[in-house]
């Protein structure tokens, strides 16, 4: 059966939400749960709780790294952290995946550094489908690959239609460059440069594609550096938030009070990026680490766990490296 | 009086939208408008019309650049398009400025070509409070210059805070920098050494700031360069439409069918980005040039016009010229 660290202590909501999510999985799926955490806590919120004992482990850490810490400082000063702990787990293969809702670069710090990356990456992407039930287009990276040579943006090329064709199930995933326009000749030298490497390769490169397009049936897999997605993805949740707020107070005019409360806790609930996403895997990394939203609620936290198991199912760690060797 | 030349084809409505706006800004405000096309079609719109003819310019131009037209090319081998003849009323001094929502390409090239550039500028930038009802944030470049050094992006700030200050009537316009995340240390290559930059200058500089930013009230100025701001741009029409038919779809379930259709419109009335915006000023051109969404109807078109007058009025050329010398 599926074993998965869960990082008790990572996400605004804490501990409450963690092993809300972990039940949840326990009890419908049977997969065991590693708390990871501070385990007074823990054991606190599981006293009051009915699931079947031997599928939950609490793992003692006290340290939590924040956001604002410095990764590689953290992990030095912190060992006992929990999203440390958790990779421990996997690294001496007592779990078979690691979730956390944690500091996303306190994941890619200890996820690097204790399992190590596949070859050729030089640090781990994050990607997959960002935008909740908007949109299905898988894109990356997200993360922190921010200056990227041409050869590092084909290399997420062919991460994206690895998780496009083994986690999404889509036949022969199309993969299209981000850039500010769709002819060939577009865009700044990072991309041009990028698009005669792509031409050449073995993935399904339908070209150039704009920003629009990612809401369209054009393409599957979209490929920004770091820089450009992660401006997109909090953009994303900045726009997410103004466009609710505005519609609340333009139906405020002609629905009555209890109607506009219903849209605006639907349109909150169901538009939530965070809530849809429920994270996406660390690409390039020697195991299977799953990070999400800090905002992420339970149910999303159990997606991310879903998610953990899919990757382990179709050994997606082996299917990227195969993928990075052959592109 | 004011006068502007109004590309009369420029629009994906063609002649019947920038004709209208052509009679509101000269039965509002008295402007004398240049309508500058094909005038059989003109004319055949204005006939049933009532209005002081003698505000009314109607200017032969047979020729239409079109949106995949090489801008360039198209320069020299339409000579007689609407989009250069517009610019050369400006340059002969005819008219106080060109408003166009035709192609933004054609528009930069005849502009810089024809009218010529300010001193220290390479090609011309876009950029204002591109979000419409979203965020009154002033954000540039959305245009073409693409691979910006340091030195262009506080170029974009010193306008932007021109901008800022003279048309919005913002005091001590707050700049940020648009980045991945908000400590000094953040981001790439070209935004760490703008940020040496951008601190040493005469501007209000507030640091780093994340997208999520530009919805709030924490910056005035927000400064990219055109690859990022483009894609932004684009990103935001295309969420914009899918998360309108998103609630469309969410609402059905507990609306009755008539407030769903009239939640529906009033969302894409209020929201549209094209209809709110109006365009902006090329910045940088040696004159007042507005380019607006080829999606623009007659209000839009006429925002863009009264966009025209404003910056007529504060001599945004002037300066423009002053604070790139000054920065």
């Amino acid at each position: 059966m599926f074993s998965v660290a869960l990082d008790a202590m990572g996400g605004d909501y804490g501990p409450s939400e963690t092993i809300e999510a972990a039940l949840k999985v326990i009890n419908d799926y049977g997969y065991t749960v590693y708390l990871v955490g501070v385990e007074s806590q823990i054991s606190n919120i599981l006293a009051d709780k009915h699931y079947d004992k031997s599928l939950i482990h609490v793992i003692n850490a006290d340290d939590v790294i924040e956001d604002n810490d410095n990764p590689l400082k953290a992990l030095r000063e912190k060992p006992n952290a929990s999203i440390i702990q958790a990779v421990n787990l996997a690294k001496e293969g007592t779990v078979d995946a690691v979730v956390s809702m944690g500091s996303t670069g306190a994941s890619m710090a200890s996820a690097s550094l204790i399992l190590g990356l596949l070859e050729g990456i030089e640090r781990p992407a994050i990607g997959g489908p960002m935008l909740g039930s908007l949109s299905d287009v898988v894109f990356l990276d997200v993360g922190s690959n921010l200056d990227c040579r041409p050869s590092q943006l084909l290399g997420f090329g062919a991460i994206g239609t690895v998780f496009s064709a083994n986690i999404q199930g889509k036949n022969n995933p199309r993969v299209g460059l981000l850039n500010v326009g769709t002819e060939s000749n577009k865009g700044n030298k990072q991309i041009k440069d990028a698009y005669e490497l792509f031409e050449k390769s073995s993935l399904n490169f339908i070209g150039n594609i704009e920003s629009v397009d990612l809401f369209s049936d054009k393409v599957d897999v979209a490929i920004c550096d770091g820089f450009i997605g992660n401006i997109l993805l909090k953009y994303t949740e900045g726009i997410g938030y103004a466009i609710i707020n505005k519609i609340g107070s333009m139906v405020a005019d002609f629905l009555p009070p209890e109607l506009v409360q219903k849209l605006y806790k639907e349109i909150a609930d169901k538009m939530n990026v965070a809530e849809v996403g429920g994270g996406g895997p660390l690409f390039g990394v020697n195991g299977i680490v799953i990070v999400g939203h800090g905002r992420s609620k339970s149910d999303s936290i159990a997606n991310g766990i879903l998610l953990a198991k899919r990757a382990y199912d179709v050994e997606l760690t082996n299917l990227i490296k195969k993928a990075i060797d052959t592109v």
